[in-house]
């Protein structure tokens, strides 16, 4: 099985976009002029995680994450064969408009494309799942400083004993992200990131790691590991890394994901999020 | 100097009021009916924490109170010499409307009594501060286990090593109260008590009481000391103990409180709180 590596993979540290709004972008990715990870392009827009599986395990997945909606917050989801997202963007083709794909094949990821368009089947289903950018940047906003954007490295991430609600072949541990903060930063952070449920709003647990079955802090599962100052905690919030470790675990015939940091660009605005 | 004992002393743990109504409740107060404490009475409405002061010293009080928000929310102010609170109740006569209290010369307690009318004087002022009956009952309802109302004890309170903003002769340190629960609970507990910031709002601390200045969580400075699981966390809210303590210091020639857990009963209902 293919690990994955993180679902932004990059932190959202780009301050001026290189695009003047979402469609911009998604046509800039589209024509292949932009191919790198979209961290910090049209940074006021939501951007999506990408899930991509045949119709016939899509009924069971969508239940998967209605029953574990921190860790698989579902933006949209299309009709089966579609390409369009009409929710997410008026142009939007999601067959070539995320700048690197996954390709997965029981569970096994055999190609890295930049279209889809050759691949496509009618009977695929594509989910798009809230991600952190979107949650970093309302914690930034809020002036919480986050350590792995600061040392510009992937956020941390573990696997943890809490077992999310299973459904059909889906199973498997929450995968958690962890954020070092002062405790006053904590509090403030539980408050901004419960405003925003469709971005895996607020954390999962805060303070000693082994309670949730992480053993260690400074070997995270995923990303890279970051110093906790003696003032800070941990704080852990569901991880959108969940749904792809536990898709590739069911081993499906075919699952279709970004690449890491390689996100969807949509329409919706970060500061509509606490309203969806 | 007389210490402050607690502003609630008593947890909210009845569940049937013997009265109708705030109104109805007051009414028993004022005629000598009931004498005892106000935990549990009139159970949906907001009490709160009296603070009665010359008028010479109530502008830097209420300055004092400004500032300090989280530990000094203030639901009410009265015009100088005024016996109503119109704000808070539409019958209430703040000398005689609740059963005990404290009169302080210089910062010592030199009275208790059930009725102020032979005490008052035309230019006194009185301040209504939010307590933490309504955002306990405000846990509660939310499934959060309170070990010291299960246990009929005082909650622990703590001076810390937080200063408080002065304002002309008030100052000194904040103190809190502690409530220990899960890592998942306390998530919840500031989600509920964020938006009831005119009862103390969200806590100010939680996790390692030496980095606000306990040096041990056994030894309370005021209430009672209560057991800590392994799982849990200890978490700190402002208290309204801190106005209480930093008016003694400030020794006015006269000052005038609740007895602990002896609160005026408001015509406010809990569930208002989140949109006073």
């Amino acid at each position: 099985m293919t690990q994955p590596i993180g679902e932004g993979a990059l932190a959202p540290n780009r301050t001026v976009s290189p695009f003047a709004d979402a469609a911009a972008a998604r046509r800039a990715i589209r024509s292949g002029a932009w191919r790198g990870h979209t961290s910090g392009l049209a940074p006021a827009h939501v951007q999506g995680n990408l899930m991509i599986l045949p119709q016939a395990l899509a009924a069971e997945f969508q239940r998967f994450c209605q029953q574990n909606p921190k860790p698989c917050p579902v933006l949209a989801v299309s009709q089966p064969g579609a390409r369009d997202l009409p929710a997410l963007g008026a142009d939007l083709d999601i067959a070539t408009d995320v700048p690197a794909y996954r390709v997965f094949e029981n569970g096994e990821m055999v190609a890295e494309v930049t279209d889809l368009t050759g691949l496509w089947r009618d009977d695929l289903v594509t989910f798009v799942l809230g991600c952190s950018f979107s949650f970093e940047a309302a914690l930034i906003e809020a002036g919480i400083p986050l350590r792995h954007v600061a040392e510009g490295r992937n956020v941390a991430m573990y696997r943890t004993a809490i077992e999310t609600k299973p459904a059909g072949p889906f199973h498997g541990p929450l995968v958690v992200s962890m954020r070092p903060m002062t405790a006053a930063d904590a509090i403030k952070a539980v408050q901004v990131t419960a405003r925003v449920p469709a971005v895996h709003g607020a954390p999962v647990h805060l303070g000693d790691p082994g309670l949730i079955g992480i053993a260690d802090l400074a070997k995270p599962d995923f990303g890279d590991p970051v110093a906790i100052a003696p003032d800070e905690i941990p704080v852990f919030w569901a991880c959108g890394v969940t749904p792809q470790a536990v898709a590739m675990a069911a081993r499906p015939p075919l699952c279709i994901t970004h690449a890491p940091g390689h996100m969807l660009i949509t329409d919706l605005m970060n500061r509509d999020l606490p309203f969806l």
